[in-house]
Protein backbone atom coordinates (compact mmCIF):
# COMPACT_ATOMS: atom_id res chain seq x y z
CA UNK A 1 0.00 0.00 0.00
CA UNK A 2 1.15 3.25 -1.16
CA UNK A 3 2.21 6.03 2.03
CA UNK A 4 -0.70 8.27 0.38
CA UNK A 5 -3.67 8.11 -0.48
CA UNK A 6 -3.23 7.89 -4.47
CA UNK A 7 -6.10 6.99 -7.31
CA UNK A 8 -6.69 3.58 -7.50
CA UNK A 9 -5.65 1.74 -10.65
CA UNK A 10 -3.05 3.93 -11.10
CA UNK A 11 0.88 2.50 -10.69
CA UNK A 12 4.45 3.65 -9.85
CA UNK A 13 4.43 7.78 -10.72
CA UNK A 14 1.14 7.08 -12.76
CA UNK A 15 -0.35 7.51 -9.14
CA UNK A 16 1.57 10.32 -8.33
CA UNK A 17 1.26 12.49 -11.69
CA UNK A 18 -2.98 11.89 -11.30
CA UNK A 19 -2.58 12.89 -6.91
CA UNK A 20 -0.59 16.45 -8.22
CA UNK A 21 -1.45 17.77 -11.69
CA UNK A 22 0.58 20.66 -10.95
CA UNK A 23 4.24 18.87 -10.43
CA UNK A 24 2.76 16.31 -13.42
CA UNK A 25 3.17 18.70 -16.25
CA UNK A 26 6.76 19.96 -15.60
CA UNK A 27 8.13 16.06 -14.57
CA UNK A 28 6.01 14.82 -17.65
CA UNK A 29 7.49 17.10 -19.88
CA UNK A 30 11.12 16.93 -18.61
CA UNK A 31 10.45 13.33 -19.70
CA UNK A 32 9.92 13.98 -23.08
CA UNK A 33 12.32 16.64 -23.57
CA UNK A 34 15.25 14.39 -22.49
CA UNK A 35 13.78 10.93 -23.66
CA UNK A 36 11.21 11.35 -26.48
CA UNK A 37 12.16 15.16 -28.34
CA UNK A 38 14.77 15.47 -30.80
CA UNK A 39 18.06 14.50 -30.19
CA UNK A 40 21.15 13.05 -31.49
CA UNK A 41 20.96 9.85 -29.04
CA UNK A 42 18.34 7.87 -30.23
CA UNK A 43 14.91 7.19 -28.06
CA UNK A 44 16.22 3.76 -27.69
CA UNK A 45 19.64 4.61 -26.42
CA UNK A 46 17.92 7.32 -23.84
CA UNK A 47 15.64 4.98 -22.35
CA UNK A 48 18.49 2.27 -22.12
CA UNK A 49 20.21 4.95 -19.58
CA UNK A 50 17.01 5.46 -17.70
CA UNK A 51 16.41 1.87 -17.23
CA UNK A 52 20.18 1.40 -16.36
CA UNK A 53 20.32 3.73 -13.58
CA UNK A 54 16.51 2.63 -12.34
CA UNK A 55 18.41 -0.74 -12.21
CA UNK A 56 20.89 0.28 -9.91
CA UNK A 57 18.69 2.41 -7.77
CA UNK A 58 16.90 -0.90 -7.67
CA UNK A 59 13.49 0.73 -8.29
CA UNK A 60 11.55 -2.01 -9.85
CA UNK A 61 8.55 0.13 -11.28
CA UNK A 62 10.79 2.28 -13.60
CA UNK A 63 13.11 -0.33 -14.16
CA UNK A 64 10.60 -2.77 -16.06
CA UNK A 65 8.96 0.26 -17.25
CA UNK A 66 11.97 2.10 -19.01
CA UNK A 67 13.73 -1.78 -19.89
CA UNK A 68 10.15 -2.14 -21.81
CA UNK A 69 10.20 1.30 -24.01
CA UNK A 70 13.71 1.02 -24.59
CA UNK A 71 13.29 -3.07 -26.54
CA UNK A 72 10.27 -1.37 -28.12
CA UNK A 73 12.10 1.74 -29.58
CA UNK A 74 15.31 -1.34 -30.45
CA UNK A 75 12.87 -3.74 -31.46
CA UNK A 76 15.40 -5.70 -29.29
CA UNK A 77 14.49 -7.07 -26.04
CA UNK A 78 17.56 -9.54 -25.90
CA UNK A 79 19.91 -6.44 -26.25
CA UNK A 80 17.97 -4.54 -23.34
CA UNK A 81 18.80 -7.70 -21.26
CA UNK A 82 22.35 -7.66 -22.54
CA UNK A 83 23.10 -4.23 -21.01
CA UNK A 84 21.42 -4.56 -17.93
CA UNK A 85 23.65 -7.45 -17.37
CA UNK A 86 26.52 -6.11 -18.31
CA UNK A 87 26.84 -2.94 -19.90
CA UNK A 88 30.80 -3.00 -20.94
CA UNK A 89 30.21 -6.66 -22.69
CA UNK A 90 26.80 -5.66 -23.91
CA UNK A 91 26.49 -5.36 -28.21
CA UNK A 92 26.45 -1.43 -28.58
CA UNK A 93 28.98 1.05 -29.49
CA UNK A 94 31.90 2.26 -27.87
CA UNK A 95 30.04 5.72 -27.23
CA UNK A 96 27.10 4.88 -25.34
CA UNK A 97 29.10 2.46 -22.99
CA UNK A 98 30.96 5.48 -21.90
CA UNK A 99 27.68 7.70 -21.61
CA UNK A 100 26.37 4.41 -19.24
CA UNK A 101 29.69 4.63 -17.35
CA UNK A 102 28.90 8.40 -16.74
CA UNK A 103 25.10 7.54 -15.98
CA UNK A 104 26.51 5.04 -13.22
CA UNK A 105 28.60 7.32 -11.84
CA UNK A 106 26.10 10.01 -11.81
CA UNK A 107 23.95 7.45 -9.86
CA UNK A 108 26.44 7.05 -6.82
CA UNK A 109 26.80 11.12 -6.35
CA UNK A 110 27.36 14.24 -9.19
CA UNK A 111 30.64 14.35 -7.39
CA UNK A 112 31.76 11.41 -8.65
CA UNK A 113 31.94 11.66 -12.16
CA UNK A 114 36.03 12.09 -13.26
CA UNK A 115 37.53 13.70 -16.06
CA UNK A 116 38.42 10.51 -17.37
CA UNK A 117 35.20 9.34 -17.90
CA UNK A 118 34.21 13.10 -19.61
CA UNK A 119 37.23 12.08 -21.60
CA UNK A 120 36.46 8.43 -22.55
CA UNK A 121 33.24 9.41 -23.73
CA UNK A 122 34.66 12.00 -25.86
CA UNK A 123 36.81 9.78 -27.12
CA UNK A 124 34.26 7.93 -28.94
CA UNK A 125 32.54 10.61 -30.52
CA UNK A 126 30.19 11.75 -27.75
CA UNK A 127 28.89 15.65 -27.93
CA UNK A 128 28.88 18.61 -24.89
CA UNK A 129 25.04 18.03 -25.37
CA UNK A 130 24.96 14.13 -25.45
CA UNK A 131 26.98 14.25 -22.38
CA UNK A 132 25.02 16.86 -20.63
CA UNK A 133 21.67 14.91 -21.53
CA UNK A 134 23.04 11.77 -19.80
CA UNK A 135 24.11 13.04 -16.65
CA UNK A 136 20.80 14.99 -16.81
CA UNK A 137 18.66 11.61 -17.14
CA UNK A 138 21.07 9.92 -14.72
CA UNK A 139 20.15 12.76 -12.25
CA UNK A 140 16.54 12.94 -13.14
CA UNK A 141 15.84 9.21 -12.58
CA UNK A 142 17.56 9.53 -9.28
CA UNK A 143 14.69 11.68 -8.76
CA UNK A 144 11.66 9.27 -10.32
CA UNK A 145 13.30 6.27 -8.35
CA UNK A 146 13.16 8.08 -5.01
CA UNK A 147 9.71 9.61 -5.59
CA UNK A 148 8.16 6.33 -6.83
CA UNK A 149 10.09 3.89 -4.14
CA UNK A 150 9.82 7.38 -1.34
CA UNK A 151 6.28 6.97 -1.31
CA UNK A 152 5.41 3.11 -1.64
CA UNK A 153 3.78 3.28 -4.83
CA UNK A 154 2.06 0.04 -6.62
CA UNK A 155 4.79 -2.16 -8.78
CA UNK A 156 2.92 -4.06 -10.99
CA UNK A 157 4.36 -7.88 -11.31
CA UNK A 158 2.60 -8.66 -14.80
CA UNK A 159 4.98 -8.24 -17.77
CA UNK A 160 2.10 -7.45 -20.19
CA UNK A 161 1.65 -4.55 -18.41
CA UNK A 162 4.67 -2.63 -19.17
CA UNK A 163 4.89 -3.95 -22.73
CA UNK A 164 1.79 -2.44 -23.72
CA UNK A 165 2.25 0.66 -21.53
CA UNK A 166 5.32 0.84 -23.38
CA UNK A 167 4.19 1.10 -26.90
CA UNK A 168 2.01 4.05 -26.70
CA UNK A 169 5.15 5.84 -24.84
CA UNK A 170 7.38 4.91 -27.43
CA UNK A 171 4.60 5.92 -30.28
CA UNK A 172 3.48 9.14 -28.36
CA UNK A 173 5.93 10.12 -25.63
CA UNK A 174 5.46 11.61 -22.10
CA UNK A 175 3.44 14.49 -22.04
CA UNK A 176 0.08 12.67 -23.95
CA UNK A 177 0.76 10.40 -21.08
CA UNK A 178 0.01 11.98 -17.70
CA UNK A 179 -3.01 10.31 -16.39
CA UNK A 180 -6.21 11.08 -15.49
CA UNK A 181 -8.90 9.33 -13.47
CA UNK A 182 -10.79 7.51 -16.09
CA UNK A 183 -8.34 4.46 -14.95
CA UNK A 184 -10.31 1.79 -13.89
CA UNK A 185 -10.79 1.29 -10.21
CA UNK A 186 -10.00 -1.73 -8.08
CA UNK A 187 -6.92 -2.70 -10.13
CA UNK A 188 -4.75 -1.67 -7.14
CA UNK A 189 -3.13 -4.59 -5.07
CA UNK B 1 36.40 23.71 -14.95
CA UNK B 2 32.82 22.77 -16.03
CA UNK B 3 32.78 19.14 -18.32
CA UNK B 4 31.26 20.61 -21.14
CA UNK B 5 31.42 23.73 -22.33
CA UNK B 6 28.85 26.12 -20.47
CA UNK B 7 28.57 30.18 -21.26
CA UNK B 8 30.56 31.86 -19.47
CA UNK B 9 29.94 33.97 -15.82
CA UNK B 10 26.98 31.49 -14.94
CA UNK B 11 26.99 29.97 -11.45
CA UNK B 12 26.14 26.30 -10.52
CA UNK B 13 22.70 25.16 -12.31
CA UNK B 14 22.19 28.65 -14.18
CA UNK B 15 25.26 27.72 -16.91
CA UNK B 16 23.15 24.66 -17.68
CA UNK B 17 19.32 26.04 -17.50
CA UNK B 18 21.25 29.02 -20.51
CA UNK B 19 23.03 26.06 -22.10
CA UNK B 20 19.82 23.71 -23.24
CA UNK B 21 16.90 26.20 -22.82
CA UNK B 22 14.91 22.72 -23.49
CA UNK B 23 15.10 21.39 -20.19
CA UNK B 24 15.59 24.77 -18.48
CA UNK B 25 12.20 25.19 -18.75
CA UNK B 26 10.83 22.25 -17.03
CA UNK B 27 12.97 22.78 -14.40
CA UNK B 28 12.11 25.68 -13.73
CA UNK B 29 8.61 25.32 -13.88
CA UNK B 30 9.20 22.01 -11.36
CA UNK B 31 11.18 23.88 -8.76
CA UNK B 32 8.84 27.13 -8.80
CA UNK B 33 5.57 24.91 -8.08
CA UNK B 34 7.18 22.73 -5.20
CA UNK B 35 9.31 25.38 -4.10
CA UNK B 36 7.32 29.25 -4.08
CA UNK B 37 3.82 28.20 -5.71
CA UNK B 38 0.74 27.88 -3.00
CA UNK B 39 1.43 25.42 -0.38
CA UNK B 40 0.87 24.55 3.55
CA UNK B 41 4.33 24.49 4.17
CA UNK B 42 5.88 28.00 3.44
CA UNK B 43 8.32 28.67 1.25
CA UNK B 44 11.24 29.16 4.02
CA UNK B 45 9.80 25.53 5.41
CA UNK B 46 10.09 24.31 1.96
CA UNK B 47 13.98 26.13 1.01
CA UNK B 48 14.83 24.69 4.61
CA UNK B 49 14.59 20.68 2.86
CA UNK B 50 16.23 21.98 -0.15
CA UNK B 51 19.02 22.81 1.63
CA UNK B 52 19.20 20.04 3.79
CA UNK B 53 19.18 17.14 1.27
CA UNK B 54 21.83 19.12 -1.08
CA UNK B 55 24.25 19.22 2.51
CA UNK B 56 23.45 15.71 2.62
CA UNK B 57 24.66 15.33 -0.70
CA UNK B 58 27.80 17.10 -0.05
CA UNK B 59 26.92 19.97 -3.09
CA UNK B 60 28.04 22.77 -1.70
CA UNK B 61 26.03 25.34 -4.67
CA UNK B 62 22.83 24.12 -4.11
CA UNK B 63 23.19 24.20 -0.28
CA UNK B 64 24.66 27.37 -0.11
CA UNK B 65 21.90 28.83 -2.13
CA UNK B 66 18.81 27.16 -0.78
CA UNK B 67 20.08 28.21 2.98
CA UNK B 68 20.59 31.86 1.84
CA UNK B 69 17.16 31.53 0.18
CA UNK B 70 15.54 29.97 3.19
CA UNK B 71 17.03 32.57 5.74
CA UNK B 72 15.18 35.28 3.19
CA UNK B 73 11.93 33.94 3.61
CA UNK B 74 12.72 33.15 7.29
CA UNK B 75 14.84 36.00 8.20
CA UNK B 76 16.54 34.22 10.43
CA UNK B 77 20.13 33.27 9.22
CA UNK B 78 20.95 31.62 12.62
CA UNK B 79 17.67 28.97 12.53
CA UNK B 80 19.11 27.75 8.73
CA UNK B 81 22.51 27.45 10.89
CA UNK B 82 21.11 25.06 13.51
CA UNK B 83 18.31 23.30 11.37
CA UNK B 84 21.90 22.23 8.89
CA UNK B 85 23.90 21.66 12.34
CA UNK B 86 21.28 19.45 14.37
CA UNK B 87 17.56 19.18 12.45
CA UNK B 88 16.40 17.13 15.60
CA UNK B 89 17.90 19.71 17.83
CA UNK B 90 16.66 23.23 16.17
CA UNK B 91 13.94 25.40 17.53
CA UNK B 92 11.22 23.78 14.65
CA UNK B 93 8.30 22.43 14.76
CA UNK B 94 7.67 18.59 15.27
CA UNK B 95 6.31 18.53 12.05
CA UNK B 96 8.99 20.19 9.84
CA UNK B 97 11.34 18.02 12.13
CA UNK B 98 9.64 14.46 10.86
CA UNK B 99 9.26 15.90 7.62
CA UNK B 100 13.07 16.70 7.14
CA UNK B 101 13.93 13.07 8.65
CA UNK B 102 11.80 11.36 5.79
CA UNK B 103 14.00 13.96 2.99
CA UNK B 104 16.90 12.44 4.57
CA UNK B 105 15.49 8.58 4.01
CA UNK B 106 14.99 10.02 0.77
CA UNK B 107 18.35 11.26 0.10
CA UNK B 108 19.80 7.88 0.64
CA UNK B 109 17.02 5.88 -1.63
CA UNK B 110 13.65 5.71 -2.16
CA UNK B 111 13.45 2.49 -0.32
CA UNK B 112 14.48 3.37 2.92
CA UNK B 113 11.43 5.53 3.57
CA UNK B 114 9.86 3.29 6.87
CA UNK B 115 6.33 3.45 7.76
CA UNK B 116 7.07 4.69 10.87
CA UNK B 117 8.77 8.03 9.32
CA UNK B 118 5.31 8.44 7.37
CA UNK B 119 3.54 7.61 10.84
CA UNK B 120 5.75 9.73 13.18
CA UNK B 121 4.74 12.99 10.45
CA UNK B 122 1.29 12.35 10.23
CA UNK B 123 0.95 12.17 13.98
CA UNK B 124 2.26 15.60 14.16
CA UNK B 125 0.17 17.20 11.56
CA UNK B 126 1.33 16.73 8.26
CA UNK B 127 -1.19 15.90 5.40
CA UNK B 128 -0.37 13.68 2.35
CA UNK B 129 0.48 16.64 0.21
CA UNK B 130 3.05 17.84 2.58
CA UNK B 131 4.27 14.23 3.02
CA UNK B 132 4.21 14.17 -1.33
CA UNK B 133 5.90 17.17 -1.51
CA UNK B 134 8.49 16.74 0.92
CA UNK B 135 9.39 13.09 -1.15
CA UNK B 136 9.52 14.65 -4.19
CA UNK B 137 11.55 18.30 -2.88
CA UNK B 138 14.45 15.54 -1.66
CA UNK B 139 14.41 13.37 -4.55
CA UNK B 140 14.20 16.62 -7.31
CA UNK B 141 17.38 18.20 -5.05
CA UNK B 142 19.42 14.33 -5.81
CA UNK B 143 18.65 15.35 -9.31
CA UNK B 144 20.06 18.82 -8.97
CA UNK B 145 22.17 17.92 -6.55
CA UNK B 146 23.61 15.83 -9.79
CA UNK B 147 23.16 17.66 -12.12
CA UNK B 148 25.25 20.48 -10.80
CA UNK B 149 27.84 18.45 -9.73
CA UNK B 150 27.86 15.74 -12.29
CA UNK B 151 28.82 18.25 -14.77
CA UNK B 152 31.57 20.23 -12.73
CA UNK B 153 29.78 23.74 -12.48
CA UNK B 154 31.04 26.77 -10.93
CA UNK B 155 30.72 26.83 -7.22
CA UNK B 156 31.30 30.62 -6.05
CA UNK B 157 33.13 30.95 -2.75
CA UNK B 158 31.75 34.44 -1.67
CA UNK B 159 28.81 34.35 0.16
CA UNK B 160 27.06 37.86 -0.95
CA UNK B 161 26.45 36.45 -4.48
CA UNK B 162 24.14 33.51 -2.87
CA UNK B 163 22.88 36.30 -0.65
CA UNK B 164 21.71 39.00 -3.80
CA UNK B 165 20.73 35.86 -5.86
CA UNK B 166 18.02 34.42 -2.61
CA UNK B 167 16.59 37.58 -2.36
CA UNK B 168 15.49 37.78 -6.29
CA UNK B 169 14.53 34.29 -6.00
CA UNK B 170 12.48 34.63 -2.71
CA UNK B 171 10.72 37.39 -4.18
CA UNK B 172 10.14 36.48 -7.48
CA UNK B 173 10.67 32.60 -7.63
CA UNK B 174 12.51 30.57 -10.37
CA UNK B 175 10.73 30.66 -12.92
CA UNK B 176 11.36 34.30 -13.61
CA UNK B 177 15.43 32.66 -12.88
CA UNK B 178 16.22 31.20 -15.86
CA UNK B 179 19.27 32.85 -17.03
CA UNK B 180 19.77 34.67 -20.71
CA UNK B 181 22.93 34.94 -21.87
CA UNK B 182 23.55 38.23 -20.41
CA UNK B 183 25.83 37.76 -17.46
CA UNK B 184 28.95 39.62 -17.28
CA UNK B 185 31.70 37.44 -19.26
CA UNK B 186 34.53 36.39 -17.95
CA UNK B 187 33.58 35.71 -14.03
CA UNK B 188 34.13 31.88 -13.98
CA UNK B 189 36.61 30.42 -12.53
Amino acid sequence: MAHIQLPEGLPGIRGLLAFRPETAQPLGDLANTLLHGPGTLSPGERELIAAYVSQLNDCAYCHHSHAAIAACHLEDEGLVASVMADAERAPISEKLKALLAIAARVQQSGRSVQPSDIARARHEGATDVEIHDTVLIAAMFCMYNRYVDGLGTWTPTDADGYTQRARQVAEHGYVAAIPRAEAPAGARS
